[in-house]
């Protein structure tokens, strides 16, 4: 595995960059679809690799060890073979999902206890037994196990929970450090910056978690509801302690701006279920803006659903049909959209990956800011 | 449009055909898979064609003239412009929908009053008035207005309605000579044989039938909950009298078994919402029997779906992963049940058509019977 940066941007600290997996080549920025349980929802694996091209894939490790369980997983050779998916996977450590479920977990120093949401069954998460679960998993990119902070999030708390998961880092790290590769393939291990809203424990938490010296780092616990500029904010702060010559992941986002904005901060990678989750409920971004296909609007035009848009989807179906579908409540509704959007963000960082070589990028980003966030 | 027999069993009634339409060729025994509100339920129609390779498709009078409404349907040009189908469509008359309102309608000679499921809104379908939907919908095999009675049916009530639907097809006729095909294609009138489970009604209606001289002949009434012995009895009574050239469909279905018995009564057409009703429950036709994908039994079964499936589904993925779908409740777990169904049976009537051919036809059919009803 190993990561190049191929272009750097001139007025931005955007770059793009080459990060090679034994599950094949990513160029970045990249967008990752999430598929939690082992599918990304209402697409195949075949469109998501041949029509919407996705270089990497997410699953969740929560989800993942509950349902379908590890037994499974590992008599298949891994996620890879049980889903039917070739690319690169990264899996989510699985905290977010654990620290949600409010009174059903209990959290000391050595880990979470928690109750399965499925049948109540109790478990125990630890850095050690997550780091054995993504082993067994299979992940290209494992994620260290963390807390997520929410927003509101005191600054007491904010602050003693990054030193639990920078303990817990050090923990995951031994853990991954003395267990081989699962399948034969390269899996490396992803710290996460933490320290909710304040700069000072941003600051702290980077530099922490650049001195581990892993070939990624992330970003956790922002975009869980604190105001955007907030969250453009702490990136720009953590980019700029995160070293240059690892990528670097903005967990869990997110809109077409965010993504823009993110890439302008030097974030190399995104993941975020609002392609998916949103075109179940109708509605498709395009480079033009968002559109709610439950709407009114829609009902007479027989154009194309996005003219220039990537995906077959685009140019087969109108945007009278999707309605259509959306209306009756067709499962076809949900697949379309989710395959358009899905494109739709593949296309995005295509394009700001084009941007970036060719010295437009902050130019090219003002405009379709400007121009994805418009409601059509 | 025209219709040739190429293959006569020497055992059975079974007989394959050629039937040419102006959106293209349908060799028969033919399935058509059914796409009610315009789209086969969880399946793109790319997949539908290039993957199923399904000939020809249905959609319903009923539910596309209440919703989208024939002002879209007629500005795309038809429903093959509408939804992107460019194969032939059959469309139900709606007839089945109508009775299916029970105390929503009002039964007369002249046709039903009936208030849309949807929104309570008042509509009246005649004979003329669906004769003219149908041309708008665009469907190249029209289905005739008539009544499909309910089982057990009292011999008083067949009988009347049997009449009515006889006169309904008179005026369906009369309607259809009097108007020309709407988008530039041929379009044909199909009627209907009723009769119920009486021999003597049966008998009647299809000599009354066959006299109209259309260029197809359709059997309605039967998979309605009657016995199967006794669906099989009319079918057989009824096939030997509608003329031998014309195609003859028997609606609404069946089960595999049900469709390899109606072949060897001389049945060329058949159309069902099994295979994609049922796929979105979890059960799977296979050429071995029937599967229902929730059984714990595939828990830990890492072969593909179907080892000699036609689909690309069969082997791409497993068993397991497709039960893990159904239990997480993922979409893909339909959408991956409703190909595979599908591709069974678009492969079934082809193995039929072949064994016809090769007058194997009979010694076939009856270990296949047996296979298809094995529950796995």
């Amino acid at each position: 595995m190993s990561f190049q940066i191929t272009h750097k941007d001139k007025d931005t600290k955007a770059r793009t960059g080459t990060l090679i997996t034994d599950h094949g080549v990513i160029e970045t920025p990249v967008f990752m679809p999430v598929g939690t349980a082992g599918s990304v929802k209402a697409i195949h694996q075949k469109e998501l690799k041949d029509d919407v091209n996705a270089r990497i894939i997410l699953g969740n490790t929560y989800h993942l060890y509950l349902r379908p369980g590890l037994e499974i997983i590992e008599k298949a050779g891994g996620l890879h073979k049980f889903i039917g998916w070739d690319r690169p996977i990264l899996t989510d450590s699985g905290g977010y999902q654990v620290y949600s479920l409010a009174d059903r977990r209990k959290m000391t120093e050595n880990g979470v206890v928690f109750q399965s949401h499925i049948d109540g069954s109790k478990h125990v998460f630890t850095p050690e037994t997550v780091m054995d679960i993504e082993r067994t998993i299979g992940a290209d990119f494992m994620m260290a196990f963390d807390e997520c902070t929410p927003f509101p999030c005191d600054y007491k708390y904010a602050k003693k929970s990054m030193l639990m998961t920078h303990k817990w880092l050090e923990r995951c790290i031994d853990r991954f450090k003395t267990t081989p590769d699962k399948y034969g393939y390269q899996q490396k291990l992803i710290p996460i910056v933490q320290g909710s809203v304040y700069r000072d424990l941003r600051q702290q938490s980077a530099e922490f978690i650049a001195k581990q010296n892993m070939e990624g780092n992330a970003i956790g616990g922002l975009s869980v509801g604190e105001p955007t500029d907030v969250m453009y904010e702490m990136t720009e702060l953590v980019c700029s302690i995160l070293p240059a010559d690892k990528p670097r992941y903005l967990m869990g986002v997110g809109t077409p701006a965010n993504i823009l904005e993110g890439i302008a901060l030097g974030i190399d990678m995104f993941d975020c279920v609002m392609p998916t989750r949103n075109a179940r409920n109708g509605m498709l971004f395009t480079k033009n803006g968002i559109m709610n296909m439950r709407n009114e609007k829609w009902k007479n035009d027989l154009s194309p659903i996005d003219e220039e848009g990537s995906s077959f989807v685009d140019s087969h179906y109108s945007k009278a049909y999707l309605r259509h579908l959306f209306v009756a409540k067709e499962i076809l509704g949900p697949m379309i959209a989710t395959q358009h959007n899905l494109a739709f963000y593949v296309w995005l960082v295509t394009e700001a990956r084009k941007h970036i070589a060719a010295g437009t990028y902050g130019e090219w980003k003002n405009k379709m800011v400007k121009q994805v966030t418009k409601r059509l």
